[in-house]
């Protein structure tokens, strides 16, 4: 493997000197700033993941802010996914389509207020899209990126560390949904979600002199429930079937290739830039989707590049992301595949650098 | 240093098998793709990149192509260079801004017929910018990033490489200039520019099946010249003032304050998004700019983050780009000073994790 050449360019986060203290041995960019990727190890950052507590540095999703009377309008048109019935307090996931129908990021969106939104972005510029689309149309709205960073506590002993550090009310907050908590007399949003399926939660951390002192109350008040600093890790979330975009889905995709169809409601979603393309696919449906991939044999190396997927001496797809499961004792597997042998159970073969191997599709994740 | 972790959301290039093969050592992300950093080390790419030829793997400078009637338009609603004058065959510096004259990107444009432009671009996805600004006011233009990769070949033997593989003719291609050539069949645009003050050309290379052939041939065609594997170089581009968009300025920065207001006509530039501000700008003139500046004593480590500036008690401005220079026996940096401290000569401090260290202002770069 290859160092990572610092520059000021790959931004640090509030939390990188926790990070660093912590022993990170190996990071990722993502919107122009550095994404821890391991710790110990991967394994044992998955084991340690599924059984305590981690507290993870994902200032990396940073925020596109729409503030003003058509932020609602403009957030309308940036996805397919009807908005109407959504309340101040929760969180939409939502695939964000350009006038192709292909997605441009699949961000978690936090209605604030009626006329101020979170979009918390993967990793691509939202923010050129969405202050285009405003200019574009005139709209009376400021869309800017703020002082925004989210932390994540993840793992089955997320709550009661949160409940020490926030107070028990934050054990109240339900999947999906986002409260207003206070620490050290600033306030907070706190929203029940992450990327693993581990539970746990994020914490919105606005004004960055906070991150540290934060980190360590909870560095501090989870000694006993072994917390640690961890990361998304590449394992859980594939078996978890955690897309990625960039890895597993780019702008060529449409959310219905993506597996993100129930996202759509296209019909109801006036106003939605791509509304035409993705009626049409909604109609005929997608020739190709995203599958769980169960790879057999050894372990595989990393997936750095697309791997085809093959059936015989015809290419049916492609495995984006894959690393082997110590849980379930298989190389799992994220690949977009063909309908022709996309059902469950269908046998293909996938070229990876270490051979042509046997695997089978699957239509659920592992977990 | 910590290592990178391989996934294929950071893109391999058509050139990662000769970058590997080279033995790179380091890696920085750039476009969501990966940019060496480091072959041998980097004072040694230094040295030898300033005697011999170097062939760089600047895949990363993707494209966005703007093809159709209004692809004219939309180029000069994207930048405040005036474009009436430009003709087919040239390259541009544009400075790209929002609508309060804020910089997204620092790209070169290619104007490649009336109706086809490439935008080759810094680390941004300028791509979003473009498309959001064409479909909200409906340009008739399709906005891409096309199979483009460039390739650089840059030091005082460029010429003699390049001659050898495409022919006497590529010596009058003139500076910021380029022309079409044939390499095995398949055409080429090469220009005379990149991202050194060694000399050299960029050369666009089209469909990345033929991306190692032409490493290979270049490198085949050299041997005698001591052509090596190499990449843009920390210490050479901070001595030639070569700006880099997320270190040196960011979208807080007007093109005033980078020091690229030769680059803005923008009284003519009719149309060009941000024109108000800028006009607002011009008048007034900036208070801070970005200013060479010389930072006494023993080598400086990474610059990683902003480096405060002071003035006694009194906070100037920042260091965002440092290196020790073994041929100005230096520590090289680039900077934006307020214009109270930012005359030739103007001694200041700046705070670096080596401590607090004086410094001199310089009006000119080192080369």
């Amino acid at each position: 493997m290859a160092f990572i050449a610092p520059s000021r360019r790959l931004r640090r986060t509030p939390f990188s000197d926790g990070v660093e203290a912590a022993g990170v041995k190996a990071y990722t960019v993502y919107n122009h700033m550095l994404l821890p990727t391991m710790f110990r190890s991967v394994e044992e950052d998955y084991h340690h993941l599924k059984e305590a507590v981690q507290v993870w540095d994902v200032a990396v999703e940073r925020q596109v802010e729409l503030r003003g009377p058509d932020a609602g309008r403009l957030m309308q048109m940036l996805t397919p996914r009807d908005l109407r019935g959504m309340l101040p307090g929760q969180c939409y996931y939502v695939p964000i389509v350009d006038e192709t129908g292909g997605m441009l990021n699949d961000p978690v969106a936090l209605k604030l207020a009626e006329d101020r939104w979170w979009i918390s972005i993967a990793d691509s510029d939202l923010l050129y899209w969405a202050k285009g689309i405003a200019y574009g149309y005139r709209l009376d709205v400021l869309v800017d990126e703020p002082d925004v960073s989210p932390l994540a506590v993840q793992g089955p002993r997320a709550e009661e560390l949160m409940a020490r550090v926030f107070g028990d009310a934050v054990r109240d907050v339900r999947f999906f949904r986002f409260g207003w908590f206070q620490f050290e007399g600033r306030d907070m949003v706190i929203a029940r979600s992450g990327y693993s399926k581990q539970g746990g939660y994020e914490i919105y951390v606005e004004g960055g002199d906070i991150g540290m002192p934060l980190w360590n109350a909870l560095m501090e008040a989870g000694r006993d429930l072994d917390v640690h600093a961890g990361c998304p890790n590449l394992i859980e979330r594939i078996e978890g079937g955690l897309l990625s975009y960039g890895n597993d889905m780019t702008d060529d995709n449409t959310p219905h290739e993506c597996g993100l169809g129930r996202f759509c409601d296209t019909h109801l979603a006036i106003g939605c830039i791509g509304r035409d393309a993705l009626l049409r696919v909604a109609k005929e449906g997608p020739v190709q989707q995203i599958r769980a991939i169960d790879i057999l044999g050894d372990p595989v190396p990393s997936c750095d590049r697309w791997w085809p997927v093959w059936s015989g001496k015809k290419r049916v797809g492609r495995v984006s992301s894959a690393a082997y499961s110590p849980d379930f004792k298989t190389n799992v597997g994220i690949g977009m595949v063909r309908l022709s042998h996309w059902d469950d159970g269908d046998e293909v073969q996938v070229e990876t650098p270490a051979g042509m191997r046997d695997a089978i599709v699957r239509e659920k994740f592992w977990i």
